[in-house]
This record gives C-alpha cells, sequence and structure tokens, in this order.
C-alpha cells in the first residue's frame, strides 16, 4: 500500500456505479457505495479515503458531492475526518444477529464537518464565532444565580412550563421590544432555545419541500442544512463586502416563486457585512413585491464597535410581516440557549405549537437566570465591556490583515460582531492550506463549509472575537508567511513551465 | 341570535365545500372555511362555533376531523376554546396594507388543546402529568446550584458546548447505563431537552412521509402529533389494562409495512399500564422479524411505587437496536428539559446532528447542576420520597375510583408512574361532562385528546401524582357525584321513553 506523507493510501479499485437520473441524490448513491465497502472489510480501518478533490476529478462530481457523502459516512461513525488532513476508515458497525440495517433506514442527515476543525492541536483558533471565555462576568452571573435561587417561587421555575416561554422573560423582552419599535400591535413573542432553534421553528411551519428559499451567500452552514434537510430549494444570493447584492436578489425573485429569505441586517456570518438602509430598504421592497416571507436574523445586532445603529427591517417593514430572530448567547453565555423570535401573532402561534412538538418549553433556570442578569442591568454593564474589547480585536484583526495577508487578499471590513471574510488571491484553497496552518497550531474555518451554490476555494473567515488582540495578530502573522510562502512556491512552479520556443 | 346556556350560537349557514378526494385534507379545508367566514367578518368576535359533535353530524364527518380544524383556527389566533365550554371566535388578524396572507403561508401545526383545559378556576386539576411542586427539593436544588456556580470551570459550561451534550454529564449517564445493561458495546448516548425532543429526533432520523408508525392507543398526544407532523401513517394498538394488545401488533406487522414502533414499557402516558415481561419478549421477537425500529420510551420508569421492576426492552434485545429514551424531568424537577437517547452510535450519530441543526445543544447550566444533584445521590433521596408519596397518592386514586365512580366504570391499576385511565359505562362523553367539572372546581383530560384511531368518549385520563392524598378523595368524590347524576339522567329520560304497544 503506498504511503504519501506518512499516510496509508486506499488502493481499492474505485467503481461506483452511480446514476444522475436515479431519485436517490448521488451523494447518497456514494454514501451507499462506501458503507459497504467497509462493512464488508475492503476498506479497513485506519485507511484513507481519497481527497474529496482527487474523487471529485476522479469521477466527475462536484465536490460538495463527495463532501456530502463523505459527512454521512461520518455521521455513521464509519470515517472519521480531520479537516486538511483527509479521512479515514473508524471501523465498521458490528451488526448483530438479526439486527437492522441502520444505513438503509436513516434519513440522510445534513451535518457538517465544523466540528472537525477542532481535532487539530492549535493555540490559536479562528474557528468559533463565539465570545470570549475570559470576558465571561462569572461573578454577576453567580450573584443572577443567587437570586433566582432566593426567589419564593423557585419552585414555578423548576415546574413544567409554557411552550411560549418563561413567562416574566416573555413579558420583559415584549416590552424592550416595544420601546425598541421591533415590537408592533399584532405582533407576538416565542422564547426559543436560541436563535437556531428559532430557525428550525420557523421553517417547520413556513417551508414545505420543494419550496424556494433564499439565502445570503456565504452562509452559517447550520443555516443552509436546516432549510436542506426541510427539502428547500435553495438559492445563495451573493454577500459581498457592502452587504446583499440586491440586484441579484431581485433577478432572483422575479425568475422564481420564492417563499422565504433569511437576512442577516448587521455582521452577517460569516462575512461581517452590514445590509445599509437603502439595501434594507430595496430588499423590503422586493420582498412584498414577491409576496415572500422575510426572516432577519439579528443574532449579532447588540455587537457593534463603530458606526451609527440602523434600524432593524422588522422596524422598517409598514407591512409588519418580518419575524426577527434575536438571542442572549452571544452577548451574553452561549451555554445558556436562551433566544427569541417577533413576528405576527399567527406565525408566533404556529411557531408555538411547533416548539410544544420539539422540546415542549425551553429551559426554565436559564431564563430566570438571564431575565435576572438582564434585569439587574448587569447585562447592559457586560456589554458594555463586551463593545470595548470588541472594537480592540476588531482594530488587531483588520490591522493584521492589512499587514500580513499576501498583495491580493482581500478581507471585509466589519463594524461589529465576530466574524470577517478572506478571499485569498489565486489558487490559493485555503481548505488544503488548513493542515499546514494547524501545524503551526492556527486554525479557522475554509469558506467551502459557508457555501450555498458557489463554493469558492480561495476564502476563509477569521473569527476574532474569542481572541485576545496579541493572539490575533500573532495567529494572522502565522497565518500570512504560510499564505504567502504558498503564493510564492505556485507562482514560482508556474515560471519554471518550460516556455515554448519563439518563432 | 338565538341563546341557549348563556351562550350566543352561530346562525351563519354552513355550507363548506369540502372535496374529500382533494389532495388538501378535509380539516384543512374546514379550517381554511372558517378562516374566510371569520376574516370577512361573516363570523363575529364572541360568536360561538358549534360544537365538535354537533359540526361533525351535520357535515357527516368525523369529530376528530372538526376537532384538528378548530385546533389551527386556535393556532392561528382566530378562535379560543375553552374544553367543555365551546370555541369562540377571537378575532380578525387585522391585515396591514401589502401584507402577507399567512394562513395561506403557514404549514398545518399538529398542535392539540391540552393547554385549553387550564382555563378554568378548578382548584383540583388531574389534568397534569407531573410531579407536585410541594415534593422539590428546593434546598437541595439550591445546593447543587451552588456547587455548580463554585467548580472552577463554570466557564466551560457557560461557553459553547456539544450537540451530544455536556460531556461530564455524558459520561455519568453512560456509565449509569452501562452497569445496568441498557448500553452496551456500540451503543452512544445524546442528551435531549426532554424526551419530547428525544422523540422529535428520532422522528427526524427515522421517519418519512407515508411512513407507518405503531403507537399505542391511547396515548400521549405530544407523541401523536410529532409523527402526524413528519407524514407518517399512525395506527393505535389498543393498550388495555393488561397492556398492550399483541395479537393486534402482530396482525398490524403482517398486513402492513411497519417502520417504527413506539411502546412504554412502564406505566404508560395515559393508560398507566406497565408491559408484563411476556409481552416485552413478545413485542422484541415481532418487532424483529417485522424489519421495524424499535423506540422504548421509559420516562415514568424509575417511579414504581409497587411491585418488582421488569428489565427494559432495550436490555433485552439480544440485537441492541432498541432506542431506549429516559428523562429527568418526572423524577425532578419537569422546568429543566433534560433527557437521553440510547441506542446504536449511527443512530445516535444521527440524532446528534439532527440536534445541531434543531438548537446546537441542551442548556448547560442545568445539565450540569443535574449532574450534581445525581452524583451527590440527592436525586436518589428525592426519588425515595417521590416513590413514598407517589404510592400513597396511587393507593387514594384506586380507593376513590373503587369508592366513588359509577356502577360499570372501569380503570386502570398502574404500579407507578402518573397517570390512570378511566372508562366510564356508556352513554357519558367525558368531554362534554368536563365543564360541570370545572364549574364544581375539578378538572382532568377527556379520552379523546388521547385517541390515534378510535376515541372513546366514555374515556378519561386521571393524572395524580401532582396531587395530595386529600385533593384525590375530594376531587374524584365530586367526578363520581357528576359522573352518577348524569348517568341517573339519560337512563331515567330512555326509561321515559314511549314503550311500543305489546302486540
Amino acid at each position: 500500500m503506498p504511503v504519501q506523507n506518512g499516510m496509508l493510501l486506499v488502493e481499492v479499485p474505485l467503481h461506483p456505479q452511480l446514476d444522475p437520473d436515479s431519485e436517490v441524490p448521488l451523494y447518497q448513491q456514494l454514501h451507499r457505495y462506501f458503507s459497504t465497502l467497509i462493512e464488508s472489510g475492503s476498506l479497513k480501518r485506519g485507511e484513507r479515503l481519497p481527497a474529496t478533490r482527487e474523487l471529485a476529478g476522479l469521477l466527475g462530481l462536484n465536490r460538495t458531492t463527495i463532501s456530502a457523502a463523505y459527512e454521512l459516512l461520518e455521521a455513521d461513525g464509519l470515517i472519521s475526518g480531520h479537516v486538511g488532513r483527509g479521512s479515514f476508515v473508524a471501523g465498521v458497525s458490528v451488526q448483530p444477529a438479526g439486527g437492522l440495517d441502520w444505513h438503509a433506514l436513516l434519513n440522510d442527515s445534513h451535518v457538517h464537518s465544523m466540528q472537525a476543525s477542532v481535532a487539530g492541536e492549535e493555540v490559536i483558533s479562528f474557528a468559533f464565532s463565539r465570545p470570549s471565555e475570559e470576558l465571561f462576568p462569572i461573578a454577576d452571573f453567580r450573584t443572577s444565580c443567587q437570586e433566582v435561587m432566593a426567589t419564593h417561587d423557585l419552585a414555578s421555575v423548576l415546574q413544567l412550563g409554557s411552550p411560549g416561554g418563561y413567562e416574566p422573560l416573555r413579558q420583559y423582552l415584549l416590552e424592550a421590544g416595544r420601546r425598541e419599535g421591533v415590537v408592533r400591535t399584532g405582533d407576538d413573542l416565542v422564547i426559543t432555545s436560541g436563535c437556531q432553534q428559532a430557525l428550525d421553528l420557523a421553517r417547520r411551519v413556513l417551508v414545505r419541500p420543494g419550496d424556494r428559499v433564499l439565502l445570503e451567500e456565504p452562509v452559517y452552514p447550520g443555516l443552509k442544512n436546516l432549510f436542506l434537510e426541510a427539502g428547500g430549494e435553495l438559492t445563495g444570493i451573493p454577500t459581498r463586502a457592502d452587504g446583499l447584492d440586491v440586484a441579484q436578489l431581485e433577478r432572483s425573485l422575479a425568475t422564481n416563486r420564492v417563499r422565504l429569505i433569511v437576512v442577516t441586517s448587521n455582521f452577517q456570518n460569516p462575512t461581517g457585512t452590514t445590509l445599509s438602509r437603502r439595501t434594507r430598504e430595496t430588499i423590503l421592497r422586493h420582498t412584498r413585491q414577491a409576496g415572500a416571507i422575510l426572516i432577519e436574523n439579528d443574532i449579532y445586532g447588540q455587537l457593534r464597535y463603530i458606526g451609527d445603529p440602523l434600524p432593524t427591517l422588522k422596524e422598517m417593514d409598514s407591512t409588519g410581516d418580518t419575524i426577527l430572530l434575536r438571542s442572549f448567547s452571544k452577548v451574553s453565555f452561549p451555554g445558556l440557549r436562551i433566544g427569541w423570535a417577533i413576528g405576527p401573532r399567527s406565525v408566533i402561534g404556529h411557531m408555538m405549537a411547533a416548539k410544544h412538538l420539539s422540546d415542549l418549553h425551553s429551559d426554565q433556570l436559564s431564563q430566570a437566570v438571564l431575565l435576572r442578569f438582564a434585569v439587574s442591568g448587569r447585562l447592559e454593564a457586560h456589554r458594555g465591556r463586551m463593545l470595548k474589547a470588541g472594537a480592540e480585536r476588531l482594530k488587531a484583526v483588520l490591522a493584521a490583515c492589512e499587514r500580513y495577508l499576501p498583495a491580493g487578499a482581500r478581507f471585509t471590513r466589519p463594524e461589529g460582531g465576530m466574524n470577517l471574510w478572506v478571499q485569498l488571491p489565486e489558487p490559493l484553497d485555503a481548505g488544503e492550506l488548513l493542515a499546514r496552518a494547524q501545524r503551526k497550531g492556527v486554525s479557522y474555518l475554509p469558506g467551502k463549509y459557508f457555501a450555498v451554490n458557489r463554493p469558492e476555494a480561495g476564502s476563509l473567515r477569521l473569527s476574532f472575537a474569542g481572541l485576545t488582540p496579541g493572539m490575533i495578530e500573532q495567529g494572522v502573522g502565522i497565518l500570512g508567511e504560510i499564505f504567502s510562502s504558498e503564493l510564492e512556491r505556485v507562482r514560482g512552479s508556474r515560471n519554471r513551465e518550460p516556455a515554448p520556443a519563439m518563432v
């Protein structure tokens, strides 16, 4: 068996019988093919599967098809993937006599391998869009928790609750929303287990298989995969440095019957871009003309480090139909899963019913503690410190990108949030270079994870909010060195190609 | 407008154009019909809709069809229902200019009106299958919470976690499961937001539209509605005093291609019945022969008040394929939403991926607190007190049923859990009598809420675990009086019907 870079390479003849006309998508056919090879013992524990690019070339398929198949194999526990290092056969699930064929029984899960990126021993991780633990106001959290412990009606917090949420928190959020102008007559509010669940409930009540859904491109994979699971037909609307491409949005709305549009008004994940006031107006106009549903994901809105805040789409929408999603998790503690959705009463009523079926209601201990944290003013004080730290970190990442990234690299200039988007000069592949970065102790998420329709090999997300300015400078420095040297190498080798004779 | 029992009656001519051959289910057609009447102003705020039975008779439809349509209207906020008192037009959602037609856009939600039963001013509620707040070990809970507050790694509890669950709790539950024999090689465990979410995740990865799913009949509506939402074809297997009707199970498996079976091994909700060891063996044998997936819902198993515990189906299943669901919520604090599923690694892997899409992960504060509560032995001490109180309450409800229910009434004899099932003699209708009970300060859930295929007008669920023996005796006494007097009345009126002449 040949060895390359210290890895065993698979030499099994690969002849998957793939039928592009089948009802079964190609990635599922490929998944079934590899499952059989592994379960039959043709592929053995520890063997490496071909790289997605290699196999895509070999079979004449899109790389995302191969990735999707590998992700299913990973979810089955049949292979384990390490971003940048390849995918390895993890073992065979021993099937006891009379047991079920789970591969045939399990629905496709639209998983993604973002987890895999933590596998390295990197010390500077730009991979997670989450706040820094060092900034957690632990003492204030303890105080809030102790206040809940001391309340006379603690038993009601511990007793079964209501699908809409812990009522004191719900009323607090409704009142705050009214003051801000995002809750109007006819609106209601449901508390969810973070924005992720708000999106899940919304798609449960609003999306049917085959519905056309417009998302930003690139976009957070947890959002894309949710609508894929629902059977939605996804179209990515390019998001550039200055926000969503509204001309493309208009074309998509004109050529398709669109059911739902999800946009991030502030500091989008992964690009960090913010929709201008004019873009917001245009989106609302086009969406209303098309009769489409608009979801405004505003999970990062409270984290603006520079510039003036803009009104939400929800506030600007004279019809009141926009559904606004928010969360405590980015601005306070992501481990406590509390977000909320505001929208027309009938939508929220259906979302509460879906919530009831999903998990009855969100955890009430965390709802009660976060209510104390907010009511006491501790949340706002913490947010002040988060904004100060965030501004420093944003400044550090912009300066470091300016200084260390190779010429030709472009990057967004967010005014808040946690993420920044880098586009490397061609032909650099951020996915392939990740392994080298991890060996040097730095990680990030390659842009391919965020693709809806158009994977960009050269792009990557830098989540800067969880790192100190010093780590940011050091990490981007290492990345810049890797990217620059690789660029030099490939350009050098190109130059060394034999030149044709002058004739 | 005519008035009956102090209520305005609707006099709108009812001529819904229903098409039984349409792709759109009848209840949705009916929902659309009433929405239009309400939104057009033909039905006005405060007007009462016809009773489900009345309308069912009028239109020649099943009552469950009417109920389902009313539930959708309720979810829209167009009507508000009060069990036993009827459904009233709540108002029109004012549609701003250019706004969306939400009724056309929203998917059908498989809601149920169990919430409605809390509307009365009853003081003795048999309506909730939940523990008594008075039994909550508040001091022990506070101590557990303070221990979590004092840990040096509190920040890791508050930081973003993993879809599988808070790892220290997950390892604790895996180890406990191994000792008990319910976790074997090849199994894994995912922490969920209660058993309800475990069921939701299981159906996301295992059920496709059109799949045949066998459930117990009667069954907890949150379970039935979940599989309806997934597009499952549901068959109810009758559950009698001695557990599931295995002959019927065998017939259903023989005549249908069944994908999934969900059974409750101990103290089923709503009947309170437990599967005998022989029934468990038979279920396993039939399920395996049919190649169906088996989910064992064991949410009440830790609450056995009398008799000896039986091994779980999961433990008895030599193939290891059974998926076992458990939860902290019934034995400790329902407001903290922590349950878990144990099953083959590939299934649990897919459920973790679905969990990631649903809400990233369950709340970590509650997971950490419940871990302390369990590890410290406080959970087991509390369970001891729950068992003692439960035994007294069970004894009280059985004695009261014996003493006060009218002759001809039958009821189950649970050995644990929280619920008992009563079947009243004909022609009593537990749904219709509920309003009278509520006026006397007592409530329960009518059997119709628990029907899969065969609604039983005469049955009802008594959830006894949340009430003291004294309240149980008083409450069942009041119910017995109402049921007996109604029985006397209808039998008396029958006897007064003119007898045919003897010839």
